[in-house]
């Protein structure tokens, strides 16, 4: 049976990548070591991080004037980093339109019980289930505010941000934990973008930050290992840093490469989330929960039945199909397909044709 | 070539366990996904991360009493979580025996700028250069203070800290990262055990923390991923953990298991550190700083030549030898030999003959 992993992160990743991984899990490079035995420090392991920096520079057209950090941590960890190194004793907006946009602002709204600055939420569609991205005047914007988050790609409601919205000449910080790689966004048109490694770059453990240079601290933050200056300073090796993870995210930047690079990602992604877009819209029987075609998200799609039993049914079914992992996030339920840049076309075409038979079956 | 890695960390893991790794590396448990792809909410990485703690839990005999958490962000992230978590409003003493522990005083010292509590150096070796653990009188502690810090293995000096202080009833904080499952304690003498994985327990990116539950913190702090108490309440998954360094994790645990355990591993990390004291000690050409018998560490062995530059001699014929990493940290120069759980006997053997060698062409 093929098995399709449709798993919202950790998800799947290129074969070829993993496959050449395996080869070389024991004796990189003819080192005679694994790179998970390479010390941080050595000429091997410097070649990596360099490497996947470098490559993922290319990908992105990252301008000289940004600074790429490996962190650890992930998203999560970035919530509370963000206001710590660069809103102190200013105001910080949020546009939340998601349970992730969501944690971010609760963070942010944590910390500012300890640091003092001012979180604000610009606008949310959380009355509305997140069902859209929600919009807001730039004229309501403080031009001297520190930044306006957003989230580039809501995982759970499939909702996705494909136009950089005008903040007042504000710098817009994004969360790009589910679409980096996978969208073709303009790194210039942000202060900073970060992304959780487990979705489009590698296994989960990685924390990718992208910062221009202007916007790093200035005064030192409250722990060394939370100060984005101390860890560019120090090229992401203030500490130990995930050294498998980074070798990981390369050998998947080499890949993206291989294929076309980030606009020819997005094309097959385009392809492959139409196909199963078009098929839900033209049914009677499966619903999504996006409001508007152009927000719709190209990673993630989440779907319903007419119920919530034939949902359970669905997800029971199509796991002993092989379709794997495509139950919705524990807080909305349904069903959801995450299609990453590693997601093959055929698992969608795979996957409608078993839609197809349960509709019958159950309409 | 034989390839004797004598890293630091990241450092040599067990041959079998990377061979294990390497087999099922596209097909875990015919699953159909690599490790990396699983969810960490599936049913498969369920079982992984539980049975890691299991094992861990058996091979310390860790009491019920204690949590254990699966983190990120290296012992480094650990010296500002402690503090914020444990000493708010009290004193937290530091016994500083070597770099990191001055390392985990020092971010006490910077964190206190924010959070109000006292770090206090209950005694320092840094005049003498580390070359000794520092003694103090547990009359001059606090008994209302939060916890005393020490350094179990000092990795860059070469001490170790195998009896556990008289601290007036307070709780002993151990940064066990060089020698956890190395040398046996045990965990009841300490209130909380912290440890980065990339010496004794797998790849860099997870780091072991064993906590008493009566010290968790009993307010929230400033950000949910600092905090014990949220990780504890969330199993290790309030967001995604580094899932795939916590399956090796287990694979080492089970490793150390099937070999006999701690004390087994204690024997005979005992036994090939011996074999390298004992060589240093009867040659008139290679010195080791350690000042005191009872302090060596079993983990990390520094030694010099009678020159810093035949130190750099002995150091590049060593590495074109096959004998990797075995250079000194840069702070201290010299060589060090790490020879954690999973560096063959042989290796000392081999080493031994080299250095040998290498005395007679150059005294």
């Amino acid at each position: 049976m093929t098995i399709y992993n449709f798993s919202a992160g950790p998800a799947v990743l290129p074969k070829e990548v993993l496959e050449k991984a395996q080869a070389e899990f024991l004796d990189y490079a003819t080192s005679g070591m694994s790179v998970m035995e390479l010390s941080h420090r050595s000429k091997e392991f410097d070649e990596i991080i360099k490497g996947a920096e470098s490559l993922l520079r290319e990908l992105m057209q990252i301008p000289d004037t940004y600074r790429v950090l490996f962190l650890q941590g992930g998203a999560s960890t970035q919530f509370s980093m963000i206001p710590l190194n660069l809103a102190q004793g200013r105001k910080a907006y949020y546009v939340v339109a998601g349970s992730w946009g969501k944690k971010a602002y609760t963070e942010a709204v944590k910390l500012s019980k300890t640091i003092p600055f001012e979180p604000i939420c610009l606008a949310s569609s959380e009355p509305q289930n997140y069902v859209e991205i929600p919009s807001f005047d730039a004229g309501a914007i403080d031009p001297q505010a520190a930044y306006v988050h957003v989230t580039t790609n809501n995982t759970i409601e499939g909702t996705a941000l494909y136009q950089v919205p005008d903040t007042n000449g504000v710098p817009v910080i994004a969360d790009m934990s589910s679409n980096i790689l996978a969208a073709d966004y303009q790194v210039e048109d942000f202060g900073m973008i970060y992304a959780g490694a487990q979705k489009n770059i590698g296994p989960a453990g990685v924390t990718v930050v992208i910062i221009r240079e202007d916007l790093l601290n200035q005064e030192p933050v409250l722990s060394s290992m939370l100060d984005y200056r101390i860890q560019a300073e120090n090229n992401s090796l203030y500490n130990t840093p995930p050294t498998f993870g980074i070798y990981m995210a390369k050998l998947v930047f080499e890949w993206v490469k291989d294929l076309g690079g980030v606009a020819e990602m997005e094309k097959r992604n385009r392809e492959k989330s139409d196909l199963l877009y078009d098929y839900i819209e033209q049914s009677s029987f499966y619903t999504s929960p996006v409001l508007h075609k152009k927000q719709r998200s190209v990673a993630n799609i989440p779907f319903v039945s007419p119920s919530a039993e034939l949902d359970v049914k669905f997800n029971k079914e199509a796991d002993a199909a092989g379709f794997k992992n495509i139950k919705g996030h524990r807080s909305v339920g349904g069903m959801r397909a995450s299609l990453y840049n590693a997601f093959p076309r055929q698992g969608v075409v795979d996957l409608i044709a078993f839609m197809k038979k349960f509709e019958e079956e159950n309409a």
